[in-house]
């Protein structure tokens, strides 16, 4: 015999993991044995059919994958009865039951995959390694002995650590009364759920079934203050059942987050009210989650919530006042984790919770899920990520260092205190193009399929009506604008232009753009001197933010850009740049990723690990306060123009031909008492107005 | 210089720890290395007056107390402020400000003493070493500051870390809301309460106020099937503050154990119906020791109970049937932790509860509790401890051993099953003395300072009346009529007696013994046939657990005894022993030592090192199943007669002259039929009579 006589060699996808084990090693066992997580409920009897996993067979001493079947065994009696009785997909085999026999490639399916269908645009999809908080142990209870008087409990946690290992458990007082009929309903064998989230606590039990119980779910939550998004997942086998949205109710409080502090300081019962709406709000997703997943709400039995500092605090009943002034004094920063029904949240009974970590006062913890979704500080490369909603949350950096900090940009994004504004919704225009020759507009709205300059399209957009612009339209109507000439880098529309199309027209002291006169009974949509006031003070406001980020950083450039968010999801990075919103970069590495804030929540559902990792990195990220930087009122105000007056666009200018400057490029100081003075007087109109 | 340059030597007392310390060291923090106790709540700001001792100065090195001022720093500033303002005892300094300067011994005032006013009859004072579960720790925590952008309650764990060493730190729920406002209304300096049970697990803020807090309560509560008794003591000096009891109103369901149950077999709603009764009576025993005590039932932080099993089960809502039928099951046998409010007792939200382990079906947390009170297993002697009710627990053992059983001794002691049986009340005799020439008794009635044969008895008792015999006097009564020799040693009235004495009379096929004729709406008193054998079963099955439990450790004589239990309270160890109740023993080594099972809480509430001496100690005592063990019957059987048939008692025989024994000594088998088939009449009428 020319073969060696060594230990089989079995290599673990995608994790790369290997080692030698010795012939007739469940292959279970072996992945255990590596760390490589494999679930499994039955603890090895071939019923539960969570350990599933797909082989090739190879002789690495020899360089080749051979196709013999002598390096796996037959499947046994219990796996053949399982595959009988429940089926097993072509190519899968029970690790419990498939013994090694020579040397092997092992696939452990990885089933939580996020993708475009849950995440608009999604950078990628990706894969999250499971390594749940929750785990579901199938034991064989000793029966009652009158010689050892251990009671049912007792010995319950006895065969759970003999067979689990599980020492020192814990029982959900919930639990204590339904030990005894649950053995003995189960002929002693019984299902536990067990929770350990830090492997310094110690483990809890959390529920109880007879039998084999088999599934167990998990929610992912991101509070946002207008929306709240929801995953309901398999903690078992990482499949997405249902992803689903709603309202958040307090915006009948307050439309944004501002408002709704202001609602709690001049209403006694205020705060209450708000943590009550959002929590039933919380609920009622939850049903519509499990409606559209068909699963019981009793089998979720963990939670893992994000959300704005703001949202974070009145969800969890505290009173959000001291983050509306100045020190912005979080009244909680770190992650939490209790029983989810402690907060009132509907769910088994045993369910934990656990809260991402918020970054600073400003900086929540949904910017942490977005955090760790992205992940800047695994990566050389320098990364932005931007989440923009009424403040913008920044994270710059990567694996050096993190840098974090917020930006006042206002609601004007999100459509608000523009005069033609809307949210976006049915008969919102959400794409503009401006022919630079004529002037002359064409635009899509959202229900319609085509460009106002198709055939057919009026007839389209009767049933939504043109009714507004939302955010994404306002950003492309700007950068067009000033694509098109029609409005300068210093942001004003150039009245010379009204000689060229009626398009331009006077309006007070100042010139406005017409983009449709609308239909009888329909709004003529503007764009005014003032929205383009609110749209530069806005992305200057974002810019200013980044900028101070790049500077701690030590950077004049960034490699990557990351838009978290809806906002995001619409904006195309492109105008993005044109109008400077975000720094110069390669247009192929600025990517929308949706709700990363939600994936990162679910991230942090379906493996512990990466709650320990995004507490770990937040707090080393380095959080700076704009407000107390001397020189950011100096960077805001030279952000003001497009796409900007002193920091150099070259890889956009690149891409797309940007009108030539007119100002002096180097930013002269004369020329910044315009946009500052203006941008004053506009503030005053706005106030005016409201 | 003649003196050694060798650092002061301090020696803390009562536990003796000692040793050397630089000159300058804190008189706390002393203590503090050694693992010396002492109470400290403001953190050595010489505020809260908690680690108060008591100094004597010596010089060790030449053996003698030298009196001199100069080996303890004088009181400073703040320590005189703190006289000034609160006031010190004469000969108490604050151990945080005393400043170690040459050799001293010092006290440790212990403030926990369970003396004659909590325990009946109590063996003797007895000192707690304080080591609660929960502690109070004042900490001044930084403002917040833009820069560093920590939550408050992350800078209050930060500084409970710094200033305490308090490490991995959870928050109770309901404080979360609570931090922002406590911090504020404090102006920075509060006061956490911190519960850490085990070491292993991870300590929780349990409550939060502004500014020093400085006091503490715990409850510890003994539920009986007939009484519940509590224990409110103040967790931070160790005073008990108030000691109260009440009837269990689940007598309602069932006057006993096994009426009980039957009680929840044939009721449907019967478990939760009796789970709220005992919890409502614990919810207003609460309320009765905090207004005897002065003590807001918000500032009880930790709650320890015991129980016998079924009352364990029924109070934490299980369903205890499987304790009524073998195998006995305990539904839990270990020690279990949680928050009180999770079984709705209403205390403090952040109050844990601790329930001690039971150690078999039938031998209960209250045994535990009496266990860790009595201590068998922290000495040499061979300790017999036993708690006399419906079941009679029973444990034996010393340092090397533990055994442990219960035996059905059912209500016969309690007064129930008894001709003219009674509730110890007023009215009730408990004492009686019958005089072996005339047969005339004299008695003591509960409530009146008179015996029957003095003066002015009459007069005295119109009050209360004569209105039954409680167990103390039943069993006084048959050992004082055996004693005289109106019963023979196999529990036979003597109707030749009758001759001597109109007290003896015949009553159907049997005689009985007039104690006393009554007033006019008075009962008439008697001691019947069926009576002595209802005690003879019951002393006989307490009797055999005793003996079997002797076998099983090998030992033919016990070194000391202990009634545990408010049955053991009132009665005398010379009548037990002379009815053959207990072994032969010493009669000085004979001793009540009243609600042993309330003690051991007490313990255990005082100090959390106490739950793990007596998890450790019930997981190692071995359970005797009397009804498993096949001799149990013959040991019975002998042990119905008076005192015994088989054991000899000489050490009672010292003490008291017993009457000549008439049966063959040896215990002949053609005597034995006579008791045990009376015994089964016996029964078999108190059958027909129910």
């Amino acid at each position: 015999m020319n073969t060696e006589v060594r230990n089989p060699l079995v290599l673990f996808m995608p994790s790369g993991k290997r080692g030698r084990f010795a012939v007739g090693t469940p292959i279970l066992d072996a992945a255990r044995s590596l760390g490589v997580y494999v679930e499994s409920v039955c603890g090895g009897r071939a019923t539960c059919g969570r350990c599933q996993i797909e082989v090739q067979e190879g002789n690495f001493a020899k360089h080749k994958i051979v196709s013999s079947n002598d390096h796996i065994s037959e499947k046994g009696p219990k796996e053949e009865r399982y595959e009988r009785v429940r089926g097993l997909p072509e190519g899968r085999r029970l690790s419990c039951s498939a013994l090694i026999l020579g040397d092997l490639v092992v696939d452990v399916p990885q089933d939580t995959v996020i993708n475009a269908q849950v995440v608009r645009k999604a950078a990628s999809d990706r894969v999250i390694e499971r390594n749940s908080a929750v785990q579901l142990c199938y034991v064989e209870v000793d029966e009652p002995d009158m010689h050892k008087p251990l009671g049912d409990l007792d010995r319950l946690k006895a065969m759970l650590e003999k067979d689990w290992g599980w020492k020192d458990l814990l029982v959900a007082p919930h639990v204590i009364p339904q030990v005894q009929s649950v053995l003995r309903k189960g002929n002693w064998g019984v299902t536990a759920a067990i929770h350990r989230d830090m492997d310094s606590s110690r483990p809890f039990i959390i529920g109880l079934w007879p039998g084999l119980k088999n599934e167990a779910y998990g929610i992912a939550c991101d509070i946002g203050s207008t929306t709240i998004a929801m995953h309901l997942v398999s903690l078992l086998s990482g499949r997405i059942a249902a992803s689903s949205g709603t309202s958040n109710p307090q915006i009948r409080f307050g439309e944004d987050l501002m408002s709704r502090v202001s609602y709690v300081m001049m209403n006694p019962d205020g705060r209450e009210a708000m943590t009550k709406a959002v929590r039933e709000a919380v609920n009622g997703l939850i049903g519509k989650v499990c409606e559209e997943g068909n699963v019981n709400r009793e089998d979720i039995f963990d939670c893992v919530f994000v959300g704005n500092p703001i949202m974070h605090h009145l969800f969890l009943g505290i009173d959000p006042t001291e983050l509306g002034q100045a020190p912005f004094a979080l009244a909680v920063s770190g992650a939490l984790q209790f029983w989810a029904h402690e907060i009132d949240i509907d769910v088994s009974r045993g369910a934990r919770l656990y809260m991402l970590p918020c970054i600073a006062g400003h900086v929540g913890a949904d910017a942490a899920g977005a955090t760790l979704s992205e992940g800047p500080y695994r990566q050389d490369k320098m990364m932005l990520l931007v989440d923009v909603g009424t403040n913008a949350e920044i994270i710059l950096g990567n694996k050096d260092r993190v840098v974090a900090a917020s930006s006042p940009t206002g609601p004007a994004f999100e459509g608000a205190e523009i005069s033609s504004g809307q949210r976006a919704a049915p008969g919102a225009i959400e794409r503009v193009r401006i022919d630079p020759i004529t002037l002359e507009p064409k635009y899509r709205v959202i229900g319609v399929d085509k460009w106002s300059d198709e055939e057919g399209f009026e007839d389209a957009s009767w049933a939504t009506g043109v009714t507004g612009i939302c955010g994404s339209a306002i950003i492309e109507v700007v950068a067009e604008m000033y694509l098109a000439g029609i409005i300068s880098e210093d942001g004003v529309i150039d009245g010379a232009v009204a000689a060229r199309s009626p398009r331009i027209f006077q309006n007070g002291r100042t010139f406005s753009y017409l983009l449709r006169e609308g239909r009888p009974g329909e709004p003529r949509i503007t764009v005014t001197q003032n929205d383009i006031r609110a749209i530069q003070l806005a992305k200057a406001a974002l810019y200013a933010g980044v900028k101070l980020l790049m500077e701690k950083q030590g950077v004049t450039e960034v490699d990557t850009i990351r838009f978290a968010g809806a906002f995001g999801s619409f904006i195309d990075p492109k105008y993005a740049m044109v109008l400077g919103l975000i720094p110069d970069c390669d247009l192929a590495e600025v990517k929308a990723v949706g709700n990363a804030a939600g994936t990162g929540a679910l991230m942090a559902l379906l493996n512990r690990n990466h709650r320990r990792e995004i507490e770990q990195t937040v707090k080393k990220i380095e959080k700076i306060e704009t407000a107390l930087e001397p020189h950011f009122q100096q960077i805001f105000i030279n952000a003001m123009a497009l796409p900007n007056k002193v920091d150099p666009f070259p890889k956009l200018a690149a891409a797309v031909t940007l009108p030539a400057r007119k100002m002096d490029s180097e930013g002269s100081v004369a020329g910044e008492a315009t946009p500052r003075r203006r941008s004053r007087e506009e503030r005053a109109a706005r106030r005016d107005r409201n």
